[in-house]
């Protein structure tokens, strides 16, 4: 018996995976999660009948989620995740030697607890042994509010616009963001993607100028997304992503990225021209 | 009833999409020919049960075949298109006013025809009607061995190196090609995708380079094509596609790209780290 697992990315196309077998399937309070072993991807988070990330495509959306912003602002000490309950984006943000405290904020205990049991290469630094490493199992808009003026960096690693992260795109949100930043803060939230989702992104980048002085999106490839096509929204009180940004510290830096590098951050934000009409201004 | 077309990318991951109607499915001497509309994604040709191009992304596909190599030579008059005939690289290159010559040597005449009847707005260039437009339905090698020193710009818009197109991907080719251009002349290939076919990447690379002295890759994502990540080889004699980009001229087009921009030129130059290393010399 083959088994197949296909996602539709719009009610007439979709990506299909050979299953081998489905190795958690459950509901939390939250959220419908699956986590399946896949032939080419390897395992396999589902969120809602989603893909949210595979062992093999991962390390092209935690490089991009995290490095540009992190070696654009001269000092990331503290930096937040809101979501990200996989644990891929703090792995990468602790291999900063600057970090002296990242925080993940993820509303859904489950994702955590699973991605523990069955996603070990992206959770290693969230499995509470860490130094520099502090969970909360919090709804994120409650945590902002909570703690103003306190980070460098805040990264939205969210799920798409519906569901539980429905409130991580509106401006509301946007403005605890800016006021949980200190003075130089920067904000970078998955963007969707600029061939399927364009009014998704145009309402998000408007709200993001409403808050942000500076709001540039940048581009990345992900087999597993819908078009694999996807985009960041990099949003900045005081650096810009492209002029401020510290190509020398990314050069010297003394880890390995296999899709992030000091030339790709700076093409990064060379979008097509389509992607530049969808946001604007 | 449904109807949904599956093309598995390799054993274990495809892309699916519905289909309304088959418009044509008929086979050729060099191989099988399929139009098949599609609901997402607009009429689709299929070579072999390979997506070729499809109405909705197409564009992004002959920008990038076309553009690049044609605002990098300073005066691009004659050019040869090998493969290609949907037509649509040959619609780019008779908006660049220089083009003097625009030559489509296509092996598969079932190919052209059925893209005037089904394709018009890919083909609309090659029917017969424009002036600066010749086609001939022949063999590629055989074309250029009897063309040697003629062209400007020679663009491979071929196949993927399995059926007629497996030729196209080897250094006698290579040699063909660069003494079928003139002393300044340049080479654009599809190079397939970074993300699924390191091994042919690393091949084709390395029989360019043992050819040519400039060689470099460059990126576009499509979103029909296998991980929607696709990638070009840019192989030149004197010019380099980033040092020698008149970006200047590029900025002044008259005509609307909806992929290609004078920044996205350099940013397709940047890669990620993994396709940097897929062809390391």
């Amino acid at each position: 018996m083959e088994l197949w697992y296909t996602e539709k990315h719009s009610d007439n196309v979709g990506i299909t995976l050979k299953i081998t077998q489905t190795l958690f399937s459950g509901r939390s309070d939250f959220q419908q999660l699956e986590i399946l072993d896949t032939l080419e991807y390897g395992r396999m988070m589902l969120l809602d009948g989603l893909v949210m990330v595979t062992e093999r495509d991962e390390f092209i959306y935690h490089d991009m989620i995290t490095h540009p912003a992190l070696f654009t602002h001269p000092a990331p000490r503290k930096v937040l995740v809101i979501g990200g309950g996989d644990g891929g984006s703090i792995r990468e943000i602790v291999r900063h030697p600057e970090v002296e405290l990242a925080v993940l904020c993820e509303i859904d205990g489950l994702v955590i607890e699973k991605s523990l049991e069955f996603l070990p290469s992206m959770s290693s630094a969230i499995n509470g042994e860490h130094p520099r490493v502090k969970l909360h199992v919090d709804d994120g808009l409650a945590y902002i509010r909570q703690h103003q003026g306190e980070f460098d960096v805040i990264l939205v690693d969210s799920t798409d616009p519906i569901g539980p992260a429905v409130g991580l795109f509106e401006e509301d949100f946007y403005r605890l963001v800016f006021s949980a930043l200190k003075e130089d803060g920067i904000m970078v939230a998955q963007s969707e993607s600029p061939f399927y989702h364009a009014e998704i992104q145009k309402n998000m980048f408007r709200n993001l100028r409403t808050v942000f002085p500076i709001v540039e999106m940048y581009q990345a490839f992900i087999p597993t997304y819908p078009s694999g096509f996807w985009s960041f929204a990099f949003a900045s009180k005081k650096y810009h992503p492209v002029r401020d940004f510290d190509a020398e510290r990314a050069a010297k830096r003394d880890f390995h990225t296999r899709y992030y590098n000091e030339n790709l951050h700076l093409g990064a934000f060379m979008l097509p021209t389509f992607a530049v009409e969808n946001i604007a201004e």
